[in-house]
């Protein structure tokens, strides 16, 4: 079958556990991360090319024109992107890439590579995703609520992602996005050089 | 998540193997199996509901003129065809049906229910079909011939397919397929029931 790679865009509210998974899917099922491109300064510990691709305004501005970004946006005064020519280059290397990004994002993400898989990973419950927050210890109630806030706001893009999976256990929910991928391999789009040769050994048989 | 079934038509040359992945799948993950009506009379061993529903060519051109089925054709002077109501009630019961068909049929199913799953099944290559047909022993060389001439007029309509899946086992090919269906289940498509219960939960506790 095919041997390119998959993008697989995983979205989820704030809270509901999506590092974690992220992380048990490159550890167990050998997954690459998309590393994005920044115009911010580097902070001590970062390193060019694995936690950031750390580049000037004007290259980030040219890669901007140049359609060089799956997609970008400015945060703070500073670019954040994914570039196109990276994630690319692995995906012909045959490595299944991930991308943990907002939902605008991965909406952008799908108009410029429509094979891209939309993930979008819920909570057990909205009372559950409260609890995580709170039990997490690290923000104030008026940023918890305001959390909640937003993600009832973004839910209502959910309609335009292709899956939905429910985190009630980190290890079960980065398989079931691992099945996923696995069958969207077995996808008949993803699989046009494999039914060429189908038809062509066909052809030749007669 | 959604409670409803999915149908999955399964397609794919004559000898690849089919009515055996569509038995395993039967009997090691309870599909149902849907069931054709027909105008043709009952053999010997025949039993109604079972193996056909047997009506009369009226009652056959009546529920075609009120849109009772999935698909028809007419084969040798008999209509057969997929009731549409008696799909419905699985599905809606829950169950997973397996409807097992030549490509054009399961083409016109996909245009009355969208969310059905179109898988085409593969031999290994066009020769191992060959010679699958040949050891069968069960048709001479010109049939044979004939039988792969089909497959390569065939095989242009994969396009329109969901998925490929190649049978080299045919249990593997089974769960390979089963785990196509358990997927599609966590499409959000298939979802929109769960999905509203989250949207409302996530308004609620604001």
């Amino acid at each position: 079958m095919s041997n390119r790679g998959l993008l697989t865009v995983i979205s989820g509210f704030s809270g509901c556990g999506k590092g974690t998974v992220v992380g048990k899917m490159v550890d167990s099922y050998d997954y690459s991360l998309s590393i994005s491109a920044t115009t911010r300064k580097p902070r001590s510990g970062d390193v060019d090319g694995v936690h950031y691709f750390f580049i000037s305004k004007e290259e980030f501005e040219d890669r901007i024109g140049n359609n060089g970004f799956l997609e970008w946006a400015e945060y703070v005064g500073n670019y954040y992107g994914t570039p196109k020519d990276y994630v690319d280059r692995m995906l012909s290397e045959g490595k299944n890439v991930i991308l943990e990004i907002e939902m605008q994002g991965g909406l952008k993400v799908k108009e410029k590579c429509p094979e891209a898989v939309l993930v979008f990973m819920v909570p057990p419950s909205a009372d559950e995703l409260k609890s995580r927050l709170v039990n997490r210890g690290t923000e104030d109630i008026n940023t918890i609520n305001r959390r909640l806030c937003r993600a009832s706001e973004e839910i209502d893009f959910i309609d335009d992602y292709d899956y939905i999976v429910v985190n009630e256990n980190a290890d079960i929910c980065a398989q079931d996005i691992h099945r996923i991928i696995c069958n969207e391999h077995k996808k008949v789009a993803n699989n046009s050089e494999f039914i060429n040769k189908i038809k062509q050994d066909f052809k030749n048989i007669k």
